[in-house]
């Protein structure tokens, strides 16, 4: 025998997911995680007999059903499925997948677009988050088009907001942990003022010209400055002691290499892209650089970014006044211009918007033989 | 603009198909090789805005439609979509994907059921060839299951006979190149009969007890007797001169490493498979080991299995008695017991099947975006 199983096979970033009704996929079976692993052809290292992309990044599921809760239109489950081995992982959420729902969700009719732009809230089960969602609804109508484009993508697709609802304080408890929109970290070149934020990630944001970086740099000339690349660590590690990350600064790197974040900010200026693009001055708000595990990061992380949009919509912090109130808040950054959206409710920041795409590739009925295993 | 495109997941043998309706997807675009390399997300090396699987094996299609020509049930054409590259390869055909077209075309109703089995003869068009399929179709209704396996899937599927029509005489014009059913080949070791036929290729099946060999040599055993191969090297050496390959045996090697093909039978007895599994003399009629570039294959090529068939059907040859007017004719080869069964016309071999799996995945509609490249 075998189960005829709805199904839609979604690009979300740069994953591939296929999605599933989860009323309907319960409505076929008790045993989710054996359903699933038949369907996507595991385990076998090719997922030759299923429809999964014998990758990480293509063998994952969404699991969707829309949500009762007040102020929540979809919860999301995500899945990892297994490829050589027969287990389905739930325990994280996937920032790929997750950018599939709110487009999703339009398409199927769940949720009714209200003009051009449709806010869809969505509920991650496995993490417990809320993730704002802006799906492209031209003149109020679904679509599967756009012309947005991320790295690692060599196509346009319909771009989606994802938002991280209430970023702020959540290693520390506070948005400025010292209190201060602006503190001076002590460097071999003298002291440096950033501003030191929890919002995403705990960041430190440097202001880059005390330390004469205007905010061009490129990884090939970062990263071979070992000089630069110390004294930028002095400053993490006192960033970290004032955040109380570490208990002091010579601990910084022992308590964590990943938090802080550092980066450093710097009035936009006209620039070229890794990739060689021109940038003029007045594309971008700021400029804006960081630093992954010692070394440049090509782009900026989603948390980072997040951490400058929440330091922009703070008053006092080291981000230049040209760059306050800005909708979309545009970063110079070494890929290209990255747009950042806020929202606000009472005067506290809510919401940070990135700007992603994804796409529904195919709508299916999957085929999936059943055996004793599966109910 | 996207259009909607149905396709059909499948996968045959070894490779996943994209199964695509000709007829179809003419009406939908003028641009065949554009429709289908953006319907994969190419050029990309990881087609992740598309449904290519990103590897040789799973970046195929295969088109059909039904055929109006006489004794042809469906024309079956292969591409092999270019992954980095945007360029689609129409010049070969796939063995793996021509699995599918049977079951595919059982299942769309192309081709009614006759029975528990129903044979659909396919012509592919990028080489000419004919191809007869007979697809499980249980009480004389499709199927998309069996129990039937394979090596490389670890599942088992609808089993289908894959058959090749009119195999005989392909390279020299004749089933019996020398004229007679058993030529005596020289060897150091003394005259060894074999039969020198021209079956899916020309081949030289040798009577192993002539020369020791007993039909459960495993490739440890063989690949390691350098006397044996410079034995066996001399027979075929000596079969490609008398079927006319090459001008003398001293040149054999400098006019083709690949034909003639070395393979020797012996009497079914009990054997292990390289996998350790046991299989009784009376679960086979005969052994076939075959050398592939002067190792043991760790199977039997299908060419060479249609050799054998050929042999075991013409009167005289070193096929032992037993081992003729068999349905199925067994071979036991080193991965396990291979089944093969031969319908004749005329009194004469008309087509050679072996037995294959191939399966249904998903029934889908992909969304391809449409540009200016796209009609």
């Amino acid at each position: 025998m075998s189960i005829a199983v709805p199904a839609v096979l979604m690009r979300g970033g740069t994953s591939k997911c296929w999605t599933f009704d989860l009323r309907e996929l319960d409505g076929l079976t008790d045993d989710r995680d054996g359903l699933l692993l038949r369907a996507y052809g595991s385990p076998d290292l090719r997922q030759v007999d299923g429809v999964g992309g014998a990758t990480s990044t293509t063998s994952k599921a969404a699991l969707l059903a829309p949500s009762q809760r007040d102020g929540v239109h979809v919860e999301y489950t995500f899945a990892q499925i297994g490829i050589a081995e027969a287990k389905v992982d739930w325990s994280n959420n996937c920032g790929n997948c997750a950018t599939v729902v709110g487009l999703y969700a339009v398409q199927q009719g769940w949720v009714a677009p209200t003009g051009d732009l449709t806010r869809v809230m969505v509920l991650n089960t496995n993490t417990g988050k809320l993730i704002a969602q802006d799906v492209p609804t031209p003149g109020g109508h679904p679509t599967n088009e756009g012309e947005v484009r991320i790295d690692g993508v060599p196509f346009p697709g319909p771009g989606i907001r994802m938002g991280f609802v209430r970023p702020q304080g959540a290693v520390t408890g506070r948005l400025l942990p010292t209190g201060r929109a602006v503190d001076h970290l002590d460097t071999e070149r003298g002291p440096v003022r950033a501003t030191l934020v929890d919002a995403g990630n705990p960041s430190a944001l440097l202001w880059g010209p005390d330390l004469g970086l205007d905010g061009t740099e490129l990884p090939a000339r970062v990263d071979g400055d070992t000089d630069l690349l110390r004294v930028l660590d002095q400053a993490r590690a006192h960033a970290s002691e004032l955040m109380g990350i570490a208990p002091d600064r010579a601990r910084a790197a022992e308590v964590s290499r990943a938090i802080p974040k550092l980066a450093w900010l710097a009035p936009s200026t006209d620039q070229r892209t890794l990739s060689g693009e021109a940038v003029r001055a007045d594309e971008a708000d700021v400029s804006a650089r960081m630093l992954s595990m010692g070394r440049t990061h090509p782009a900026l992380a989603v948390t980072v970014s997040v951490a400058v949009a929440a330091a922009a919509a703070t008053p006092g912090t080291v981000v230049p006044e040209s760059a306050r109130h800005r909708d979309p808040l545009r970063l110079s950054t070494p890929s290209g211009v990255l747009p950042l959206w806020t929202s606000s409710e009472d005067g506290e920041l809510d919401t940070v918007f990135v700007l992603r795409n994804a796409r529904r590739l195919a709508t299916a009925t999957l085929d999936v033989p059943t055996s004793a295993a599966l109910g």
